[in-house]
């Protein structure tokens, strides 16, 4: 597979790499980057078991590290990358941002935050487009040989 | 209205004070409290505007600074007070840290996360119990009152 510079699979890739510092380091692989134009304004990896706290999921972090470094609280020119469907909690925290673009991809039919709904509306801001299933296979196998490994 | 030392409404009245401190610095008033026993493990307001973090809700500083107070990031012997229903980004916060109890103050018909079902399931863990009103009115009339004056 080859991977041009400033594509979603290039983005997506860089997202990958992060999930995998998060395998390395004993956390459930899942890994985010935010781009604004060309500029990457976060990477971050999932870090619930580090921090001992549940809201370290990989985007939120990577919300607040890209509202840092932007200096304002909405990211409504750019597009967030994550290796796994985002939980309600991390769609909502999207949703607050007004993200631009959010491109997923593995699903999570269990926990992921496309399964709920209130009167016709979803988690995410209207404005924001949802792209999902590239790399998808592969961010899939991360968590699960994640969890097979945990189980033995 | 007296306020007896140990029960939900004298924790309550101290969530409410967050929420004023959290006017006096412009930011929209909620405040929270997170009580594990008889100790007062957080104490926390919205600071969205001051951190420029749309991630910054009452409830996510709370069930992050009741774990770093606790130094384990599930809450299940707590009970977090918020003076108003939380949003869905801060119901799954609450959810991942398997809370024990929620109790809320005023309602929110529009952002609140009762609104939003998958399943017969709602967005908080199934071993949350839920308790809602005390202190409504007050908690209510300072978010509308905040939002009239930032309108003139």
């Amino acid at each position: 597979m080859e991977f041009t510079v400033f594509s979603d699979e290039h983005y997506m890739n860089l997202a990958y790499k992060e999930a995998l510092k998060a395998r390395d380091q004993g956390e459930i692989p899942v890994g985010a980057v935010v781009v604004c134009g060309r500029t990457i304004v976060a990477k971050t990896f999932n870090q619930t078991e580090k921090l001992q706290d549940v809201t370290a999921h990989a985007e939120i972090l990577a919300v607040t590290a890209a509202a840092n470094y932007l200096g304002a609280k909405y990211l409504t020119e750019c597009t967030l990358y994550v290796t796994l469907e985002p939980c309600p909690m991390c769609a909502g925290a999207i949703s607050w941002s007004q993200l631009n673009r959010l491109v997923y991809a593995a699903s999570d039919p269990s926990k992921g935050f496309s399964n709920y709904q209130f009167q016709q509306q979803g988690l995410l801001h209207p404005k924001t487009e949802v792209v999902s299933g590239l790399l998808a296979d592969s961010c899939k196998n991360l968590i699960e040989d994640f969890f097979r490994e945990l189980r033995n």
